[in-house]
C-alpha cells in the first residue's frame, strides 16, 4: 500500500510501531509550509454560491496567466483525470511513463510509453513537471508536441506547475489548441486536504468536464482559501524563492550522504540507488516516511522536511547508515 | 437559473435589488439550524488518512442502520448521481418524475415516468422522500419494487431521509437485493457547504464508483465533521423532533393564509396553486427567496425559517397578499 500513493503515515505507522513519534511525512510533494487558511471564516451552511465558485475560477485563470480558454473547478485532480474517459477522447492513448500512478487508469486502453518515444497521432497524458523523475519539459516543446498531433488531445497535468510561472503551457494556449491542462491547488499551497484542482482549456471541452460534475463541484471552504490565496500574490513570490532554497539544501545533504538526487521541481527529489529499499527501511525506523515505488526498488522519491527539527531528523538518519 | 435548482440566492438579490436584507432563503430544503461544526479542528495540510476516511464511512453506515453491503463517501451526492451512467446500469431507464433536476442526466436514455406507471425491467431512479412533493413511500414498498424487477437496478435517492429512520431502505436490505441508495448530509444536518454524500449497497457496485473516484474522494473537513455529527446521537435525535415541530408550524401559517401545503419530508413544503408566480414574486420582493419550476409554474416550494425573525417575515409577507 505504501507503494501506491505517498502519505499513508497510518498505515507505516502500524508497520513500524517503535519508530519515534511523531512521524515526518517526506512521501509526498506537498508544501509542508503552506498558505495559513486560519483566517479564512467559511460559512458551511448554504450551497456555495454561484458568483463564488465563478470567482474562484476567475482567480485561478488569472494566477494561471491564461489569456484563452476556460477554468473549471474540480474537488481534487485525482476525480478530474479519472473524468477524461468520459471526453471520447481519441485512440490511440498513451501515457508518458514513468508517472503518477493515477495516469495509467485515466484514459480506456492507454498505453505507457517513455518520453522519447511520443507518437504524433492519438491522446497522450504526461506529468509535467513529472513525478517522481521531477523532469520538466518547456512549454514550446510541449505545444509543439501538442500542434503536431494529428487528430488527437496533449493532456498536461501540471499538478506541480506552481512552482514557477515558466513551466506552464497554459499561458501560451492558442485558441485552436487541442489542450487541456489540470492544476492542483494542494501541493504548493500546501494545503492537500482542501481537495481543489481545476481542468483548463478550450472552452466546450471544459464545459463537458463541468457537466460531468454539476452544480457544486468544490466545498465552501475550497472556494473561500482557494480564491484568498491565489490572490495572496507576495505569498506566492515568496514561497516560490522558499521552496527552491530548501530544494537546493535537500540536494546538498543528499550528496553529502552519497545519493545524487534527481529533478527540478522543488517539492520533492528522487533518489536512484541500489540501497533504496534499505534507506526506506531506516528512515521508516527513524519516523521518516518517503515514498518507495513497486516498479522500481532502486527509487525512492523525499519531499521537503518542514522545519529546522526535521531537517535535523532526516540529517541524522541519513548519517548513521 | 432560480428554477434550476435553489440557493440561489446571489441571483435573487440582483433581480431584486430592492429586496430587504438579508435575505431569507426558504429556496432548499436544508436545515437552517445546522450540527455546530465550530468546535471541530480541521488539518487542511495532509492528504486525508485512508484510516479516517474509512471511520467516517463506518460512521455514516452505523447511523443509516445498514447490516449488508458497502457506503463509498462522495464529494456531493450531485456528483454521485452523475456517475450512474458510468457503471453499466441495464435499459430501460426510467426516473420517476417530478423530481429532482439532476436525476433526468443522471442515467443515459432515462425516461420520465410517474410513480404510478413503474414497471418491472431495467433500471429505475425514485427520489425517496421526494424532492419537491415530499411524497413518502414506506421502504417495503420500494424493496417489493426493487425484488420484482427482472435484470434491473432500484436506485434510491434518499437525500432527506435522515429525517425520519423508518424511511430508508438500507437497514431492510438483503445480500442480493439489487439496490443502490444516495444518502446527503448536507441536508439535514445543514451544512450543504460542506459537500458530502454517500453511495450505499453491494459491496462490488459501491467498489466501482470508489474506483471512479479515486483515493481521496472528499476533504478532511467533510471527514471530520461528517464522522463527528453522525456520533452525536442526541442532537439527531432532538432535530427531528424539532424539524417536525417547524413543519407543523409551516403547515399551520400556509393554511392560515389559504394554501394547502403539500408533503411528508418536514425539511420543505409544496404550495400547488394558481397564485404561485405571483407569491413568488411577492415573497422575493420581501427578500424571501423560494423555490418556483419551469415546469409548473402553479408549483412553489417552501424551506422551514430558522429562526423568529425569519418566521416573522414570512408571516408578514404571506398575510400582504
Amino acid at each position: 500500500m505504501l507503494t501506491t500513493h505517498g502519505g499513508r503515515i497510518d498505515l507505516a505507522a502500524a508497520s513500524y510501531r517503535h519508530a519515534p513519534q511523531p512521524w515526518i511525512d517526506l512521501s509526498t510533494g506537498i508544501n509542508p509550509n503552506g498558505w495559513d487558511a486560519s483566517g479564512v471564516a467559511i460559512d458551511w451552511s448554504p450551497l456555495p454560491a454561484v458568483t463564488a465558485l465563478a470567482a474562484l475560477e476567475a482567480a485561478a485563470r488569472t494566477a494561471f496567466g491564461m489569456s484563452h480558454g476556460a477554468v473549471a473547478a474540480l474537488p481534487g485532480t485525482e476525480i478530474g483525470l479519472r473524468l477524461l474517459r468520459d471526453l471520447g477522447l481519441p485512440q490511440p492513448a498513451h501515457h508518458v511513463v514513468p508517472t503518477y500512478s493515477t495516469h495509467a487508469a485515466a484514459l480506456p486502453d492507454s498505453q505507457p510509453i517513455a518520453v522519447e518515444a511520443i507518437g504524433t497521432a492519438g491522446t497522450l497524458l504526461i506529468a509535467n513537471p513529472n513525478n517522481p523523475d521531477g523532469r520538466i519539459l518547456p512549454p514550446d516543446q510541449l505545444l509543439a508536441i501538442a500542434r503536431d498531433r494529428r487528430d488527437g488531445w496533449l493532456i498536461v497535468d501540471e499538478a506541480f506547475a506552481d512552482i514557477d510561472p515558466a513551466i506552464s503551457v497554459l499561458p501560451h494556449l492558442r485558441e485552436d489548441d487541442r489542450v487541456l491542462a489540470f492544476r492542483s491547488f494542494g501541493k504548493f499551497f500546501g494545503l492537500a486536504g482542501l481537495r481543489l484542482g481545476f481542468v483548463c482549456g478550450p472552452d466546450a471541452m471544459v464545459a463537458r468536464v463541468r457537466d460531468r460534475l454539476g452544480s457544486w463541484p468544490v466545498s465552501a471552504a475550497a472556494i473561500a482559501i482557494g480564491t484568498a490565496a491565489y490572490g495572496d500574490t507576495d505569498w506566492i513570490a515568496a514561497t516560490r524563492r522558499t521552496l527552491a532554497a530548501s530544494a537546493n539544501r535537500l540536494d546538498a545533504l543528499l550528496r553529502t550522504n552519497g545519493l545524487a538526487p534527481q529533478g527540478d521541481c522543488p517539492l520533492f527529489r528522487l533518489v536512484d540507488h541500489d540501497t533504496a529499499p534499505a534507506l526506506f527501511d531506516r528512515l521508516a525506523a527513524a519516523g521518516i516516511l518517503t515514498r518507495p515505488f513497486d516498479h522500481d526498488p532502486r527509487w525512492l522519491r523525499i519531499g521537503l522536511p518542514g522545519d529546522e527539527p526535521a531537517w535535523t531528523r532526516l540529517a541524522e538518519a541519513l548519517r548513521h547508515g
